[in-house]
C-alpha cells in the first residue's frame, strides 16, 4: 500500500485506528480451542467485527513466534484474510547487519520467495543504516523504526544525548536520509504526549505509529493534539483494550464494540 | 548451559569456535534439494564433520524464518541434532516491551511451552531494561546483547557520545546491573579489534560473542590479544568461510578442513 492510498484510506474511513492482534493462546476464550487453529479462529473473528473501524492490523510477531512452526501458519492465515485495503504491520522490532536484514524483508515482505505479504515492518535501529535500507527495497512496503517508544526501558538509552540532540532524535534525523515518509514511518510512544509536538517537528510528513494508548496509558486527544498534520500522520494501536474486551463467546462483538468507540472518538478528532 | 560448563567445554576441546549456521536454501549444494528437508540435511551433515572443532553453533534466525513455517520445522531439527554438550546461540537480535520480550523468551528457551531449547539468543538493547530482562528470567540461558556490532550501520548511532561515554559503552555499563557475566554476553564485532582491549576493561568478566572473523575481515590473533580473559571469555563465530567452503558434494568435509584450522589457530591461542 502506498502513501496515498493509505490517507485516503483514513479519510474514507474517518479513523486512523490499528488493531494490535496481539493474539496469545492462553488468553483467548476457551471455547476456541475446539477448533483446529484457534489463534486463526480468534483473528478471524476479531477481523470480521472490527475490520469496518480500523485502518490497520498489527500482529506482534512475538505471540506467533512463540508457537513455533504452528504459529507462523496461523500468522499467514490471518495475514491472508485481512481485506485488502488495511493496512498491515508485522510488528517484529527486526534488524541486523545488511545480508541479514535483506533475508527478514523477504520473510515479510517477499511473498514470492516464500514470505508473508506485509505492508509494513518494525525495525530496530540500534545497527544503523544497512540493518534498516534492505527492507527499503521492496516497492510500497513500509519501515516503521523504533524512535522514542512507550516502555519503561525507553530512558535507559533512547534519552541518551550528543549536544542538542538525544538519540531517537538522531534516529529520527539520520533515517530521513535513507527513505521519505512515503517509505518509512516512524514508532512514537504515547506515553510522551507533550514530546509529539517536538517530534511532529523533526518529521512533518512521517506517519507515526502510536502504541501505548489504552493498556499502556496514553491519551487519544492529546496524541492528536500534538501529533497530527494535515493528512492525519498517525497511526494509533490499540490490542488488548480491544481484542481482550470480553473473555467469553462475545469476545468479537466486545471487540467491535471497543474499537467503534475509538473510531467515533476519531472521527471527531479527524473533523 | 552455565558459565563453568562452558569454559570447562572450552579447555577440553582447546577451542573458542562457534559456528554460524547461517544456511541459505539458495547457496546450499544442488544435490541436497533432493532431500525432504535440504536445509536441515545440509546442517547435519555440517555438525557431523564439524562438532569436534567448536564449542558453539549459531544458526542465524533469519534464514530460517525467511522460509516460514517450514523453515521453523528446519530450525527446531537442527537444534535438536545438535550434541547437548555444544553452547547454542539462536542470533535473532530480538527486543521488544517486556511482556512480548517475555514470549520471544518463551519461543528460544521454553521448551515446556512449545517453544525451542536454545542456551542463549542474541538481543538488541535501544528499547531498554524491561526489554532485556525477561530473557534472564530462565534459569541457565543466556542473553548475548548486541554492544559494537561489525557492520557499517554500527558508526550511525553505537557511537554516539554523552560526556566521556558512547552509547555502546552506556549499554554495556548499565545492562551489568541487569545480569552478571553468567547470564550476560556481549557481541563485539572484530573489525573493532584495537576496541576489544577498551571493552575488555568495561566487562572483565563477561564472554564476548565475536563475529566478523573471516567473510567480515577480522583477525584472530588480534581479537585473542585484545579480547581474552582468565577463561577464554570469547566466542569466536566464523559462518560463510565455514559452511560455504565448497559448493560441491564435499562440502561437508570441506568445511571440516576450515573448522579445523581455525580450532588449531585457537589452540595456540589459549596455550
Amino acid at each position: 500500500m502506498n502513501y496515498n492510498e493509505l490517507v485516503e484510506n483514513i479519510r474514507t474511513k474517518k479513523s486512523f485506528l490499528c488493531i494490535g492482534l496481539d493474539t496469545d493462546i492462553k488468553k483467548i476464550p476457551q471455547h476456541l480451542l475446539s477448533f483446529p487453529d484457534p489463534v486463526f479462529e480468534f483473528n478471524k473473528q476479531i477481523i470480521d467485527t472490527t475490520h469496518q473501524y480500523c485502518v490497520a492490523y498489527k500482529p506482534n510477531i512475538a505471540f506467533y513466534e512463540s508457537l513455533g512452526a504452528s504459529g507462523w501458519q496461523s500468522l499467514q492465515k490471518t495475514l491472508d484474510y485481512i481485506p485488502k485495503n488495511i493496512f498491515t504491520i508485522a510488528d517484529a522490532k527486526r534488524g541486523d547487519i545488511g545480508n541479514t536484514s535483506g533475508l527478514y524483508a523477504r520473510a515479510f515482505f517477499d511473498k514470492h520467495a516464500g514470505g508473508l505479504d506485509f505492508d509494513s515492518v518494525t525495525v530496530a535501529p540500534y545497527m544503523g543504516k544497512d540493518s534498516v535500507t534492505p527492507f527499503l527495497e521492496f516497492k510500497n512496503k513500509w519501515v516503521i523504526l523504533l524512535a522514542l517508544t512507550s516502555n519503561s526501558g525507553s530512558n535507559d538509552f533512547q534519552l541518551m544525548q550528543e549536544g542538542d540532540e538525544k538519540l531517537y532524535e538522531r534516529v529520527i534525523r539520520t533515517s530521513q536520509t535513507w527513505a521519505n515518509h512515503e517509505q518509512m514511518m516512524y514508532v512514537v510512544g504515547a506515553t510522551h504526549a507533550e514530546e509529539l509536538a517536538h517530534i511532529r517537528n523533526l518529521a512533518p510528513k512521517h506517519f507515526f505509529l502510536v502504541p501505548g494508548v489504552g493498556a499502556q496509558g496514553g491519551s487519544l486527544q492529546e496524541v492528536a493534539k500534538y501529533g497530527m498534520n494535515a493528512d492525519c500522520g498517525l497511526l494509533v494501536n490499540s490490542s488488548r483494550n480491544i481484542i481482550y474486551a470480553s473473555s467469553g463467546k462475545d469476545f468479537a462483538e466486545a471487540a467491535a464494540i471497543e474499537a467503534k468507540k475509538l473510531k467515533e472518538e476519531m472521527e471527531k478528532l479527524l473533523s
